[in-house]
């Protein structure tokens, strides 16, 4: 982990959109995981790059916490919200290494649908970062529509789980695309913590 | 998530016995779905109900928290025991999909302990919930009897693991019921959490 | 859980030194139980006595923390540290209980290497905890070493679960082993949560 030059005067809003890029980033890396043909190894080689960047931010900003007198919201909370972001890059990342890892030729279908909806939350998370600092009362509908996605993505999940235990794969190949999909679904879930520390900073502040 | 209408004079104390006793419906209708002859479909959308009416509850300690000057405890310690009874119940209701998602005719009797470890952790926490607003010292015995009936599914847990190895069972059946063991204990150990929870509260509050 | 005589004068410090060193005694018995010709019925005994003294110690923080006026950081910091420490004991505990309950003759050899980063982990966290009185701002060393650390058991719990599925060992093996390697894995990113907390103290105390 390198700490890269950075403008001393980058806030921690700044710094929160600037990690939920690095988590559209990674989300789009899972789809060019899943592609037809992929170079899987090039991919998740960017991935782990994408997750490196991804905790430089995180680290930036726990430095940032540590050095200003007067922080926006509450330590804690700043704190916990950036912690939340850097553990859906750490699930995404996961999600990478075990396609990598078990070498699985062919994932179900659904799993696609699992990272369209990985894209969208983190569509809507970059999207929501710049309104913690004008207006967190707006927020209202970024985590209602999180948990919308979460709760397409866990129906999804479970399409994924019957499909695998319809007799025509081997126990070997549904421990591993269990594994997989499961690794999918937490960070879906993820997101949902990601938007459950937001509201809790805005339930503060409001 | 509709919002019904609710009383403006409902106190954080009368929304959390609430949420208790989603729990206790929510662990009834678990061990409805481990019954003989048990309708299934029917048990599993009752719990999806359920879980909705938990939702709408945990939302309205979330706008409660909002709109209220003066809270009884800390907002932080409202808001991490109102999530900490919702993922009891999602937890739940994890497991009642599950079994009707792998479709399991049998299911360990060992699975029954779990449910009846479950229901009598969501009555005494049913029991407990008034005690915050007016014994917080007397939570003890909360506390500790749901620190013993963790580590009884905990036993229990084990068992059925090691039942499941036995030789007589299919490893698709092992994945299978292995994943409703799981949750099952994930259950109970959440169950444990809002106990640290609501000791934490105490512990402040002393 | 009995709670033995403690000297009163023991100060918040000298607890998570404590807490600290049953860790290292729970890691080391890891160890033996993975040793050739272990006596492993005499080992998870061992380790169960081993959790019970190290939840003594959690509650007697938990107790300090209820009684003591004032509290040398925030008292959700300590509970919160202090839970971390437990979480990791439980880890660890559960990995002995799974080597027990699943009867595995032959382990991965690359478990050894996991087990020597647990035991690693515990040594720096013993050695880092009587740092939180004198010297908070020399932690950082602690909490590069554990990420480092957390990464190298990342890439060794790869290790492990590609040589799970090299098409030698059996479905029903596989899921047991998988559920042990994945209780050092959880082990050991516990061990980083862990850091995590005495970076979020040492960042409010700066």
């Amino acid at each position: 982990m390198r700490f890269k030059f950075r403008p001393v005067d980058a806030s921690f809003y700044d710094l929160f959109a600037e990690q939920a890029r690095h988590l559209v980033r990674g989300a789009d890396l899972l789809a060019d995981m899943l592609a037809e043909g992929a170079d899987r190894d090039a991919v998740a080689s960017a991935m782990r790059d994408a997750e490196h960047a991804a905790d430089e931010t995180t680290h930036a900003i726990v430095k940032r916490v540590n050095s200003t007198f007067v922080t926006p919201f509450d330590r804690e909370d700043i704190y916990a919200l950036a912690s939340g972001l850097d553990d859906v890059m750490d699930e995404m990342d996961e999600a990478v290494d075990l396609i990598l890892l078990y070498d699985v030729r062919t994932l179900p279908a659904e799993m696609s649908e699992q990272v369209e909806v990985l894209q969208r939350c983190a569509e809507i998370t970059a999207d929501a970062m710049p309104k913690l600092q004008s207006s967190l009362q707006d927020m209202g509908d970024f985590w209602i529509e999180l948990n919308r996605l979460e709760n397409a993505g866990d129906r999804t999940h479970r399409k994924i789980l019957a499909g695998l235990f319809d007799g025509q794969t081997e126990p070997l190949e549904v421990i591993k695309l269990k594994d997989i999909a499961d690794a999918l679904e937490r960070a879906i879930d993820t997101f949902e913590t990601v938007a459950n520390r937001v509201e809790q900073i805005a339930v503060k502040e409001s």
